[in-house]
């Protein structure tokens, strides 16, 4: 009660919140999203580029914040502005809501400043009551259509707004089909469908203890507040936390004039985009079904048929729809989703948006627009989402492998995956969380079926097209998905399902092409991904406008060189101590940690040298000029040796040392909290020769490059210090080895000594600790555990109730957290510029790969950022983005 | 190289770097410690007075570090102005330096700004040679004298200029002592010693390749550059780490002409206290050895003589002592330590300085001097070191307890403390590492025993007085001390001491009692000290002073009583956790843990919640009003659960609960890193019905004590925030508990919800999390942790080494590290303060009672710290100082 008050008398009431539109009259245009929604404001925009558009109004989203601020409930003075916009809406139309001769039927539409598909709810042919619906039946001479429309209406209302469990009316309808042997709704008659309404009432009244609403203005009412309503549900919720969509923004609700579809065969309902959303191709692409009401189609429940069939079944409206979606490009000069009806062969354009599409897609889809002059090249930067880079980056089924086919489906969206069948969201969850890959498999999916689509690897439905539920949302996910596979027979109860003859358990692993369509039986191998003209030419654009190098971590050759054909301008860490885990060396590693005397340890470090040199040697070699980053020992050691009392026997026999002081030596090693213990420039400090002799390395190796001609300047860096005096030792240290590298084989090079920023006392002191360092490389990884106090191995325990409880905007150790550790990075960039103006400045945190806390690093100007090599091109992309969208 | 060049460029040559003083003419003063030292600032001081002072002259300590500058060598450009100042000094005396009939004979000492006593190196007697001895043997009439004084000499120089082991000398005295059948120095002949002279001078030719340095001169620069080299010898490093005295503050060298207390029985040699050191009672105090030089006295080889006997071998050269000591008294107010010699009836004051002492006595004399209205309270306040203090709120002996006495000592330094007898330095620090208590037993001490003196819990030698190393060193760290003792006959090679029969071997547990002087056998009991009127006195002044409130850190009724007794204002931390772990309650908390419904577990912690709320009455009526903070629960909730099988079967059993499921449970709460993991609010955010629990406990103990007629405020303080919302949604949950109770109560009191910032991300955030606290408490135990990154629990391993290294100035869990978490404090505190003008902040850690840190948390404005019960009166007085000395 507390918030519901404060909020209350935070929130202004504004000026004007009705948006009337009509041909020839709309009060709000395309560029109100904020205040009207996406559909809002573009249907506004639709009437005043004189494209047809049943006329309506848009209750604007400051109203949702309001609905909420009352607890809940639609504000009353609200409502005379509503019936005014009603009033005109009857002037414009000519029937009257609720008038029983004629009567004006409306849809309650929720319309937020993003699209989130199917998320919020609908509810069409509003103003059906007992009388009304006569009404309907002799205007549209259709008494059939105008019980099957009160039948709908009541089904819908009842589960929106009422919250009556749906599937009480459902049953009764499938009860009925039954008992009158029929298969189809179609099938039934007018007077089936008014008994099956008087069933549904009588249901309602006994299970809410109301009657159905008669009064079409109160049905208004209670629609308008379940749509504000809905923009809190848990799938609503989930996502907007996906697709970082913040609650205040709201939705309007759009209330329209009702036209159909479903009045006869000279009546369709249809979506379509101008453009193919899988591929890009500059083909329009669509689906329409005849005689059918808008859901029909979204919700997949009917296969459609495709839109140039459409050509030849109303030619006329389909001339119209063509030159509909050429001027609405035109427009908004971005690929569109249209949804329309044809109302006996009259075309109405129901909803017009930026569609979404694969990343394959957009980036033709750019490449094109700029091509046909449409947009900039900048703009075309702006256009791609970076993060959806990732579904062209994987890998994709080996077309030689060998494979045994069980079904084809819908290419829904690209990519070849495998794993486990699961039939539940929770199940995919469950397994997701063991670390398993699963394959979500359901007849079709509906918003409770997000978390489950999340975990899996991939999706299969048996039913719906290209454009049903999870084919849209696995596009937007970049998920891999097959939808409408009619060939595949899904056994819920058993947890089977059958295809080809076969019977495929839950548990057995399968592989889909989404790509194909393709569904084939086990683990199918996967190749590389080919990367076409467009991509190479956004990513050309994306290099000329960034700012941000972008270096990769990488810690082996094949890393380097995946690294390289991504397009990295080098390596920004390269984790020594991955090197120490070959089979070739661990043990040599191991004697180094055992040992007690420095003599011992060196010993042991000799035999280290010639391998890290080699290591060194061939990165330098794959990065042909490149910047390496070399990154000193950080692990504690005892990360390197064994633990359990079978394996630490073997090693002392291995290496020739007495058991019980090797278990002993092994014990001793133990700490309480490694995350903050002996690691890092700590383990240097104690023990010198560790680093010296990879300093040698290094230098000798960049000595035996430089010999043969090549350029390169090795960066060598030290990690976790918190005191500007370890580095100023250590420095000291690594220099002096160098130098004498440098004087042994008598050849001179630059090189770098610097240091990663990973502390909250480095962050803090970096004005002198800059003194000492060539270049800093903010390790967000561990800034982030201890500016928070959490760490990555422990949190999943409550990091994922932290998210949804709204504690922490997303996952720290994802996206940085930009008010916490993003201050302490700015106070570092600045103390240290401060100090060294031209000191440069990376990040290799994994924070380096995400969009928005690349837009973080662009905004305090650091010089670089490197990320794992998979997601160099959306590193690029992004910091081009964020070149063009930096705000200061 | 790189470093000294760097230097060397800095450094300015100074314009005047020697000053001289004599009778009537004194180039420095009593205000130039800085450049002079203390030595070399008091001598000019006590000659511009009118004291009888050899003349010479000092070096300044700007020379040590260009000495250092130039890689450890005397600069060329200091020689012309000492051999100035040395023309005038033999000019004033009318002997010459070299001078082969009357020679001159320096000594040459140390000086630095802070007395470090027997740290740094001294030389006597310089000037002789096998010419000049013959000289001095003729003007001193003196023969034996005159040779004794050269192999003096070159024992000295030797060992101190040349860095010969020192032992072959030494050896060779002996055995000359032996073939000569004599027991002391004193037997040896004339012509013994010059045999000895011819001999050393041969020893010295084998062992350093070089002939004894004839010349005086050279011998000058010889001594002067050993005593700057001596700055840097390990002993020094150690007593300036242990005493703060940062290492560019450098030494000065002070060369004085000699005058010498063993020309006979008419000479003599003494060091004195104004006051009693160990009481500080007013009276003069000191002792004297006829017929000896200097070092006699200070090295405890020969036990020296009560000064009051002086006056009754020499009244005149007594009286005229006595006059000094009123002037240099009523001159630097304050107890001077001084040494004199009296050169045939003829007193010269060689040094005074503030004398050393115990806390007991510096109380006493602070409230002596402010009565005798030589200082004003302030100053008192300034005279006590807080740190001291500790020594006085320690239990000493209690005198009821059966006790078998060994021995009687001198009482060098008070205190009663038992543990196992040791007889090196290195085995105290070995057993100390352990957990062990140790008693050190020397024969006497050495600078080179620092280390080990620092381990023990208390020293006992069996030789030296109340002025030998031992002694000074003793009472300078507060640390209990029987010196002197020589019924203890001490057998190192044993490993043995006798006294009284008995054989004590090492390992042995001893008991000393540092205020009388006993030793006894076995562990004697001891009781908590009584503090007298002074204490009170200077505390009732420090209360007044300071700003600061001081509290403690109480769980229990007996901390929170000791914490009222020694004068805490409140208590800062109570830790719930602490009072879980009762044998009554822990199987509760345990049930509480493994619940696995939030039903489960409330039915655990109702069993809680009445022991809580008895609890927390407990402390509300100790505190008796003044305020009481009660953090919520903390720790990760594994730690109090049993990790072994055994008990695990046994809590299995106790409970009533599956084992293997318990063993399960158990294992689920294993983390990598639990300081970083699921504890602290993190757990409320989980489960919120803990604190829930606690908060109602909480508010019904405080509903009780109000009805009761009492006052109250309780302070509820939410550990490990990170984010502003973790507050705001456990502040509306606790605030609910406590309405809650109070209507249930029907009783009204104020009570405030506040936090910990002890995450750096917290103090970042500092102005966000503010709008939900009522007050802040720096919990700086655990925001070290995370802003260094360094795990408390295992960090020992190489923290010693990073403060010797000189990469933490001290242990940062001792005293606030200021520029890494005392920016991120300040932070907190600025941004805090600017969200919520009026809000009280405070400090919990265990920084709340070290007096350095006292300063920083006065500089930042804090309201109160709050420390363990036993530091209360420390962190009063230092609150006091800080407050005097506070910089803005």
């Amino acid at each position: 009660m507390q918030t519901s008050t404060q909020n209350k008398t935070n929130l202004e009431v504004p000026k004007k919140f009705v948006y009337y539109f009509a041909a020839g009259e709309a009060e709000g245009n395309a560029t109100m999203k904020n205040v009207l929604g996406g559909k809002g404001a573009n249907l506004a925009e639709m009437t005043s580029i004189g494209l047809n558009v049943p006329p309506g109004f848009t209750i604007s989203t400051d109203i949702c914040a309001h609905f909420y601020a009352e607890g809940g409930k639609l504000p009353d003075w609200v409502k005379p502005s509503v019936l005014e916009a009603l009033t005109k809406m009857e002037a414009k139309i000519g029937k009257k809501f609720g008038d029983v001769e004629n009567p004006l039927l409306v849809s309650v539409r929720s319309g937020a400043r993003a699209s989130m598909p199917g998320m919020m709810d609908t509810i069409l042919n509003l103003g059906l009551n007992d009388q009304t619906v006569e009404g309907l039946a002799k205007s549209s001479n259709n008494p059939r259509f105008a019980w099957d429309s009160y039948r709908r209406f009541i089904q819908m209302y009842s589960d929106v707004v009422l919250e009556m469990n749906s599937s009480l009316l459902e049953v009764t309808l499938e009860d009925l089909k039954a008992e009158k042997g029929v298969h189809n709704d179609t099938e039934l008659t007018a007077e089936d469908l008014k008994s099956l309404v008087k069933k549904f009432k009588a249901l309602v009244q006994q299970m809410t203890g109301k009657s159905f609403p008669n009064d079409p203005l109160e049905q208004l009412w209670g629609a308008v507040s379940a749509v504000f309503r809905s923009w809190n549900t848990p799938r609503a919720i989930t996502y907007r936390e996906l697709h970082d969509i913040p609650a205040d923004w709201g939705t309007a609700v759009n209330v329209q004039s009702m036209v159909f579809g479903n009045l006869g065969e000279d009546s369709a309902t249809g979506v379509a985009f101008t453009r193919n959303p899988s591929t890009g191709e500059r083909k329009f692409y669509g689906e329409f079904l005849v005689n059918a009401q808008g859901e029909d189609v979204v919700a997949g429940i009917r296969t459609p048929q495709p839109i140039s069939l459409l050509k030849e079944v109303m030619p006329q409206a389909y001339k119209e729809l063509e030159d509909n979606y050429f001027k609405l490009e035109n427009y908004f000069k971005d690929m569109q989703d249209i949804e329309f009806t044809i109302e006996r062969n009259k075309l109405w354009m129901l909803q017009t948006r930026n569609g979404k599409r694969t990343a394959k897609a957009a980036l033709q889809i750019a490449c094109d627009m700029i091509d046909e002059k449409m947009i900039t090249e900048e703009e075309a930067i702006l256009r791609i989402d970076p993060a959806s880079l990732d579904q062209l980056l994987h890998p994709t089924l080996d077309p030689q492998a060998q494979k045994t086919i069980l079904a084809k489906g819908l290419p829904a969206s690209p990519g070849g995956v495998c794993g486990q069948v699961v039939f539940t969201p929770e199940d995919a969850v469950e397994l997701k969380e063991k670390g398993q890959k699963v394959i979500l498999v359901r007849v079709e999916t509906s918003p409770e079926d997000i978390a489950g689509m999340v975990a899996a690897q991939g999706i299969l439905t048996s039913r719906g097209g290209m454009t049903s539920h999870a084919a849209v949302v696995a596009r937007g996910m970049g998920k891999c998905c097959v939808a409408g596979c009619s060939e595949v027979e899904v056994n819920y109860t058993n947890e089977t399902f059958k295809a080809k003859g076969y019977v495929i358990k839950k548990g057995d692993i399968i592989t889909l092409d989404g790509s194909t369509g393709e569904i084939y039986l086990g683990e199918v191998k996967t190749i590389e991904p080919k990367l076409d003209g467009a991509f190479s030419r956004l990513m050309a654009i994306a290099d000329r406008v960034r700012r941000l190098k972008v270096r990769a971590n990488a810690d082996t050759p094949t890393d380097a060189k995946t690294a390289r054909d991504f397009g990295a301008e080098g390596i920004g860490l390269c984790r020594t101590e991955h090197m120490f885990f070959g089979e070739d060396r661990i043990d040599a590693v191991r004697e180094m940690i055992i040992a007690e005397t420095s003599n011992e340890r060196e010993k042991a470090l000799v035999k280290l040298l010639p391998m890290q040199r080699e290591d060194f040697y061939q990165l330098f070699k794959i990065m042909d000029g490149f910047p390496v980053t070399i990154r000193l020992l950080d692990p504690p050691l005892h990360e390197f040796v064994p633990h359990s009392d079978s394996e630490i026997a073997e090693l002392a026999k291995r290496i020739n040392y007495d058991e019980n002081r090797l278990k002993h030596k092994i014990h001793s090693l133990h700490e309480f909290n490694p995350m903050l213990g002996h690691r890092g420039c700590r383990l240097a400090i104690t023990y010198p020769e560790i680093y010296q002799m990879q300093a040698r390395a290094i230098a000798e190796a960049a000595a035996q490059f430089v010999k043969e001609g090549k350029k390169l300047v090795p960066e060598i860096m030290i990690p976790l210090v918190a005191t500007a005096k370890e580095l100023e030792i250590l420095r000291e240290q690594t220099v002096a080895v160098v130098e004498q590298v440098q004087k042994e084989q008598n050849v001179k090079y630059d090189y770098q000594v610097g240091t990663m920023i990973e502390l909250p006392r480095a962050a803090v002191t970096a004005h002198e600790i800059a003194r000492h360092a060539d270049f800093f490389s903010f390790g967000t990884n561990d800034l982030t555990q201890t500016t928070l106090g959490l760490s990555r191995d422990d949190s999943s325990r409550f990091l994922g109730s932290y998210v949804s409880h709204g504690i922490l905007p997303k996952d720290p150790f994802v996206s940085i957290d930009q008010i916490g550790v993003g201050t302490l990075v700015k106070t570092g960039v600045d103390l240290g510029r401060q100090a060294k103006g031209n000191l440069k400045i990376g990040v290799c945190g994994e924070h380096g790969g995400d969009p928005s806390s690349i837009q973080f690093f662009e905004n305090v100007n650091l010089d670089y950022v490197s990320c794992s090599p998979y997601r160099v091109p959306i590193a690029r992309l992004a910091a081009a983005r964020s070149k063009l969208q930096r705000s200061h």
